[in-house]
């Protein structure tokens, strides 16, 4: 399934910008403020992650230095001698006037700061400065990132802003007013299989802000599915147009930041966003078919369902299939609770689960619960059985990780069981065409998180949309089918 | 300060049984159902346990071999030379009554059944086994733990059922109907710095069950605070009375499995529970002043806060002090959420705090979110600042293990770093006398959780208490809080 069902004719947008291309696809870029001894710094990180990831024109630019990390350094921006078309900054905010001329001279494209200490400081003075800086951007024609944030990862043209990262391109977009989040996300989201198209940290939006990048990414042709962290918006009107937009041509996950006194006065110091009040911004979700998420990890967690969950569920009715009575018991009110349903199953369903399985320590009527689900042939055949009943929409299979799943002797994480479990789900899926999901859950200790990470990767290798706990993949899978029920799938 | 303020007289409940220090400090341990090659089997593990934890008299049983795992292994119980006192059974459940004479013939005080298939199955007959099994116990004058679960866990008598346990004896005791959970707990708990008195895994509580179990951990001097995994109770009248007695003397947390239609049937299907609605079991927790979680791992938070955190605050302000501002933003947001309170710092506190933390990229109004504060002069400086603001009840301070948090360059579990951030939450808190809560989020790569627990081992052994989220710590934190003051400490 192709979520490009979505697509049809983009209506024009008022005054539609140049495309952000040029700075997504810069051709050399310049990094100022690296040293030597920044071996935490973030500008040095970025110099080394650019070269890891072989991006081909690099410039440090530092006075004091002519070389830094085995490249060439230079005194100034206008000083590089090739093509700059992006610059990264992290050089105090008292700079950031003077650099900008130099940025001009050099006929840049864009400049992304990371320095912060603007307007989010509260200081009247960082504020001025800050228009200052946008009124020089302007007058230069070139674009302004931040500041106060990460800035831009682009797989397709090789610009990294940290390691660790995924560099085949992908279908997902990122946006986040938040630096950390811009980070963690393609790492995480990477582990479990996402792939990216941009992730770009754009911080205080002075200039480039959500809904210029929402709107250029509703026309990228790279990009399939949209995630985005926001703090606060400039323009609410503006932004429900776009929204309602982009919404509903390409699905929009959105982890609003701020939705309480506290959290809203955070995030006026964290990147001096106004925000409107949750309800609004609630409304605003419901209202544009935009699914809203409650926090970082189940952003992740509902880009990996869009992005894995093949086809998507029609209906809330999941089985749950793994050992435990504990986690069964568990499995089923998390469920239940976000409003998804574990129907039971029927008296003939479960003498067909009984075939397979041992009656002692096992619960048939969902959840599936069965010690001997390790055997790779005992958990093909139960995937099976529950794959076939009418109300059941998704299977969900569940594996822990901690010491009393290791009784098996680490038996999980042998290439043998783990390829003979990956066919079982596979042949599983294929055969009933419901979709699979599993719910892997990671151990705290050593042993438990190397297990934890040899099964991982061979799953998601395989396709399947892996989650951290049944809870996660219970919400996000309430969101999806939520999501895809309205819009009438 | 010590939770024995909740101390006082102990009202005589009604027909006390004989105590069960003869079931918990068994002299001779026999484990039916042991073999050589069941490396992944409940037995087998049990035994290697028993060993590695220097058990004294451990007796394998099998007819099939006179020696195991360098143990003289013994054809029936009654022909063991030594006492036995416990028995653990890991043999299918169709032989349960004659070995049951086999004890008798033992004399054996308790006999514990990993084996399931019996009531919980749903089937008449086995149901009927059970009370075949009941009626032979009370003849025989011995007890049952379970069956369908995973038995005893008693440090003191290194009476083990798992190994990677703390054998270190302490004074939080568990009770739970999952096997899984009563495993995990001590655990995981024990990585964060529990140690237990007892864990007492009871399954379908055939004839051990939550009251008996209750009421004796009322009693046990070497139990301060008690967690229960709780599916059903038998007696919901008796249930009442019974913890009404038992929280107004020991801090009491109880996660409620089967809190929705389909958990009500896996818990059914699980333990053969009979459960009560979950409206009346929230009542019930309100009144007897029982702590009431809503998954496993809130319940080793709860634990931890009721063992670690010093003094219980006294209101609901938090200062949450970290690196980080969608960290904070989010912090602010879950704190407020539960019902704790992220006051505004006063512009003179504020003013204060720029002494030491940089301008950029810092937010000093609460959360205080500083670049800086990874080094522990900056984090003292802080601590003692926001500590001793009245309105400020507790302090989380929040580090990350995000691939972001690594640009120190791994700096984090330096043993330097360590120390000095060690010495730094110590002078705060006992300058301050606010307890300082540390919020350590792991990472789920390898990197990030050899940081990660290097840096909770330190901390943990320094006696702070160590949640995994600001979420988690929030969360217990509001549970904590709101019994405190319910209490009216």
């Amino acid at each position: 399934m192709s979520l490009s069902r979505l697509s049809g004719k983009i209506s024009v947008m008022e005054k539609a910008k140049p495309s952000l291309d040029e700075v997504f696809f810069p051709r050399g870029v310049a990094v100022v403020g690296v040293s030597p001894s920044g071996g935490g710094s973030f500008a040095t990180g970025v110099t080394l992650s650019l070269k890891e990831a072989g991006f081909p024109a690099i410039y440090p630019v530092n006075p004091k230095y002519t070389e830094l990390f085995g490249l060439p350094c230079y005194p100034s921006v206008r000083s590089i001698p090739g093509v700059v078309d992006h610059v990264v900054v992290s050089i105090p905010a008292e700079s950031a006037l003077a650099l900008l001329d130099d940025c001009a001279a050099k006929g840049v494209k864009s400049v992304h700061f990371f320095t912060a200490g603007f307007s989010e400081s509260g200081y009247e003075d960082r504020a001025e400065l800050e228009r200052a800086m946008l009124s020089k951007a302007k007058a230069g024609g070139f674009r302004i990132i931040g500041p106060n944030c990460i800035g831009l990862f682009v797989p397709r043209s090789r610009l990294v802003n940290s390691m660790g990262v995924p560099l085949e391109p992908g279908p997902v977009a990122f946006i986040s007013q938040s630096g950390g989040h811009a980070q963690n996300l393609p790492f995480y989201g990477g582990q479990r299989g996402l792939r990216f198209s941009k992730s770009v940290s754009y911080g205080n939006a002075l200039d480039v802000d959500e809904c210029e990048l929402l709107e250029y990414l509703l026309r990228d042709p790279d990009t399939e599915i949209i995630g985005a962290y926001i703090e606060g918006v400039k323009d609410g009107r503006h932004f429900l147009r776009v929204l309602e937009e982009v919404a509903s041509h390409k699905p929009v996950a959105i982890y609003k930041g701020g939705t309480t006194e506290a959290g809203l006065r955070a995030a006026h110091g964290h990147t001096a966003s106004l925000t409107s009040s949750v309800a609004v911004f609630e409304a605003l979700c419901r209202q544009t078919g935009t699914i809203q998420v409650d926090d970082a990890d189940e952003l992740v967690d509902v880009l990996v369902a869009l992005n894995f969950v093949r086809p998507l569920p029609q209906g809330t009715g999941v089985a749950v299939v793994g050992a435990g009575g504990g986690p069964s018991v568990s499995a089923s009110d998390e469920m239940e609770k976000v409003g998804l349903s574990v129907p039971r199953l029927s008296p003939e369903v479960q003498s067909e689960l009984k075939k397979y399985l041992p009656l002692a320590g096992s619960i048939f009527n969902n959840p599936v619960d069965t010690p001997n689900l390790a055997s790779p042939e005992a958990m093909l055949a139960a995937l099976r059985v529950v794959g076939r009943v009418p109300d059941i929409h998704m299977v969900v299979y569940h594996m822990g990780f901690h010491p009393i799943s290791r009784w098996g002797g680490g038996r999980f994480s042998s290439a043998d069981f783990l390829k003979s479990a990956t066919d079982a789900l596979r042949q599983a899926h294929e055969e009933t065409g419901t979709p699979i999901l599993l719910a892997l859950n990671p151990a705290t200790d050593l042993n438990g998180i190397n297990d934890f990470l040899a099964v991982q990767e061979v799953f998601v290798g395989a396709g399947f949309p892996v989650f951290h706990s049944l809870r996660q993949a219970a919400r996000a899978m309430a969101r999806v089918v939520a999501w895809n029920q309205k819009l009438g799938h």
